[in-house]
């Protein structure tokens, strides 16, 4: 029987390379023209059929088995975020203000590395693999949506994606079935009072208190209206108003995210807000707007496919774990879907 | 009898002219060079002693009379704000983003006027006058203190200044007995939690919930701890923390102004402000710096002076009244206190 | 020249002991009929004119002089206060939890003693004087007005109260011209969301924290809506929701009061509770109910009668000094609105 | 094969039969006198070994069976509630203010019947049965721990207990391997400001909107600061404070109850309660008490135990479903920790 561990561990050289080469040249979201053509150039090497784009930037590579089999996708994003890379190591980004921080970088030398296993071991292979390569992960509305628009999953039995993790001992394999990831929105607030002298308040609609009465009457969205037995998280991360001590300004922002798995919990938060608002406006006289965007649904994994990784592993003398939900998100739900 | 005001009339259209003039060169305060060698251009005309530069950049003009009275000081200030104008007047600001939006030109224009007047009637005038050109009004620690550190204030009795105020209408003189300015600090708060992801609150010390909570918090001083008797404002007038929705940052930042007239309500409301951020502290293993500056001391007008100016007014047929308190500051107020 | 205060001294012991035997016989507001008869046994012993009841419970003694001159009504209250007495002086309270807190008996015996002079000396009165003993002062709508409905000021041309003071020193008269108590108003606020478990707060509307949230935000009704050189106080007295740890009760209340001098401020006030509410109303889909009562007008001095009073002071050699505002009210305020 | 269901169901008329004796004669925890006598009057018909009372007022019956096997326990509880029963059913509740309001009678009418199945049926069991009947559940300390420090699981292998829930529709069988029931803690808060006029807040503590505050700021314990995977709650169930609406008090009260799953938290959020009311009296000047109280432990069944329940539930043909997991405690999570 063929150790499959031991050829992908083979690999480990040409996954460094490829990962610290791509960590050199980041690229963010839906403008990632360079990683697309250097991936095209690792796949062009090998026996695959390749499709591009795919989408906006994605590529598709199909390698096709001897026998009757299923046909498994296994997908890898490439975008990096706009981070200023702080580190000396002698690969760091050389890219100014881009970072490969999320690990993308490692899902695409991990699936390359796996691509040329799968090439040099075709005649083992029942069914066909098909190797997504996705752009656009990090922004709303994802790569994910325009590539499965474009047809990456047409034919594909099941779909398995990974996601590197620093929170995680390495060497660890970690899942679950069912809810994983949750599903993450953004809003953005701009609260419209009435500016004028900070010695006349009276005069004004001051929309830095009334912004302040919103943040903390937000706290009881979570404590207060969400089943304590359900998750959900709404953080505000950014609030500016006004730039003189002395002066009530006219308005007051704020942005933030909510976090949930639940689809009624999500909508219900989103309304929440918006009645908090609507009752400020009520109280205080002022105007406000709400931009809400959901973010990508839920990483929900198949039960079915859950066993089958965890198997897997066990055939692998590797460890597995069964994950903890983690509220951070994941256009891989996208796949999930279909 | 002289008609003064008719003299005083007799002068609008150089007065007019005056203002114009410096309308269109304003400049910041503690940077007024131009403005300087304006006034002292226009003094040189005349009989006056001239003594400059006084602190930085101010000028005290003496006119000597004839017998003995009383050295009586007018004070006039010169400096503009950080403002761009945005009207389109032909003798509107030529310094982009900079702008007499205060009426110092208006001030100093009426205190030239007046000087020549004084010039041209020194025969009349029994005891001495001292005009004081006062630069530096908008800015702590203000030009006032430092004339008079300098001396603008030796030999002389009493001072009178006055103050354009767009609030009232045309032709009527206002002022009080007493308190009639307040003193206008200025703090500024940085509150440091601990940032960190959106999605994991638990990890993180979010300042920005703890400052909302700070300035709800600090509504209360007014309401509940200051003589509902006595005068008080705190005004949050900037907040700022975060860039990003999905991230916590690590502080938050605000500033504000606080206006009293009684010197124990003002230590009691900077020492209100340090407790409560004491006790956020200590509720929320935060760190924070409060950086407080006080202000001008109150302007409070000595009640002998304010009869002379109304019985002035009542002489010269001009309609008085009693004006409220104003929240706001002017450092006049160093001239009373010598 | 008479010596009125030598007068009113030697009415010392004859007042002490009025003062002690009402002390020991406190009445309720609107309840006041032993005082009354009381008040009337000692004035039927004088050459006054007595008519009663006025209004419910009142009495207007008046005493004629002998020339021409003005009419004038000197007043004092005789209610007591729902307290019980708690000092063991002999001639404590015998009324069980009914107490002369205020300070009426005093008030009533000072004017029985003013009235025994007044008669000895009536050769001595130039016009008229007219005496009123009132009922209910402490409770709206207050005995003042009733009394001033049913004819008490006819033909009165100026009228002066007094009031005891325990937080002045003793021997000083205290008065202001213009405003000088304020007008006390009554508010009764029920906030009516859902009851639950204490374990499912989402199965519920909890009327505790947005109680806690309206009490917060009107704390903002004087640090930011009313102009801070005017004077406004608004207290909460009292909270109330639930009975036990761990069940959400259906509603919340709380009492609370409000003090102004300036209607429109009055007026200000009552409505923002109200949009307070309603905003809560909004962002909560609770029901409330507002209850406000408007208490007496403010109390202001006549500057004229002002004058007389200090005057006055000043002949018989009183100290006198100007009193602050006090945000207490007094029903007086209705004879000064004739 | 012997068929149990059936067996049981031939007890429903004796099981509704002493239930409906039960719930007209409720007795309150750790009073349960008479409902101690009836279930050994009903015991005593059978053949086991009655020990009695264990604890204060709990019975052990033991029924021994022919072979060798496992000891295993069952549990019931029969206090009741201080609550008045509003229906109108001939069995409602003959002790006013007392109610079996959750479901304790029912638990003890199915054990009872359980037992005369198991007297009937003595030939067919290996092993020995243990019923459980248990005083005192509804209050901490509870009667379970007072059982076991009196023995009344020595031997035992292994219990089990049930619940009524009238939340989930009738036939089906809930459980959960791990975590099911919460620690349900009790907390009282007293904070003690200073009291005075409701016209002079200035020189009071006003105890009412600090305590307002506290609630608030209590918010963001569980929407910033317990892990969003984790499950917890902050109730406030009751506050009281003052008694008039002009009057601040000296004090302000509130209770609530902490639910959580993970101790941890539990002693997390204790301590961030006394963190938040230390940060309060810093800030303010106030004094506080905090009497915090821990529940039961939460309910944590043995995955095991729970895979026989679901077994049997399947071999009798029930309808057998995982609960989620339920905010509410249980005492009997002390037998489980032995």
């Amino acid at each position: 029987m063929i150790n499959w561990y031991q050829l992908a561990h083979d690999k480990e050289k040409t996954m460094i390379q490829i990962r610290r080469h791509l960590h050199q040249y980041p690229e963010l979201s839906f403008e990632e023209s360079h990683t697309h053509d250097y991936i095209v150039n690792q796949l062009e090497q090998l026996s695959c059929e390749i499709r591009r784009p795919v989408g906006k930037n994605g590529i598709v590579a199909t390698f096709k088995g001897q026998g009757d089999g299923p046909t498994v996708a296994l997908r890898a994003d490439f975008d990096a975020l706009p981070i200023t890379e702080l580190n000396d190591k002698p690969y760091r980004s050389k890219n100014e203000g881009c970072m490969h921080a999320c690990g993308h970088d490692g899902h695409t030398a991990i699936l390359l590395g796996v691509a040329e296993v799968i090439n040099e071991h075709l005649a083992y292979l029942n069914g066909n693999v098909v190797l997504i390569f996705q752009y656009g992960e990090e922004i709303v509305p994802g790569g994910a949506q325009q590539m499965i628009d474009d047809g990456c999953l047409d034919g594909v039995d099941r779909v398995y994606g990974n996601h590197l993790w620093s929170g995680y001992p390495t060497g660890i394999i970690y899942s679950r079935p069912g809810a994983m990831m949750a599903s993450p929105d953004e809003f953005t607030v701009k609260i419209t009072g009435k500016g004028g002298h900070g010695a006349k308040p009276h005069e004004t609609i001051d929309p830095i208190v009334i912004l302040a009465e919103f943040i903390l009457s937000a706290q009881k969205i979570v404590s207060r209206t969400v089943d304590p037995i359900k998750q959900a998280v709404v953080t505000f991360g950014m609030i500016q108003a006004g730039a003189s001590d002395s002066v009530i300004p006219d308005s007051a922002i704020c942005k933030g995210t909510v976090r949930t798995f639940d689809p009624d919990i999500q909508t219900h938060i989103m309304n929440k807000l918006d009645k908090l608002l609507q009752g400020l406006a009520v109280a205080n006289d002022i105007e406000y707007d709400l931009d809400y965007e959901r973010g990508y649904v839920p990483v929900h994994n198949n039960p079915q496919a859950y066993e089958i990784v965890k198997e897997a592993a066990n055939d692998l003398n590797f460890r597995f774990t069964e994950a903890d939900m983690m509220m951070v998100g994941e256009d891989f739900s996208a796949y999930q879907r279909v």
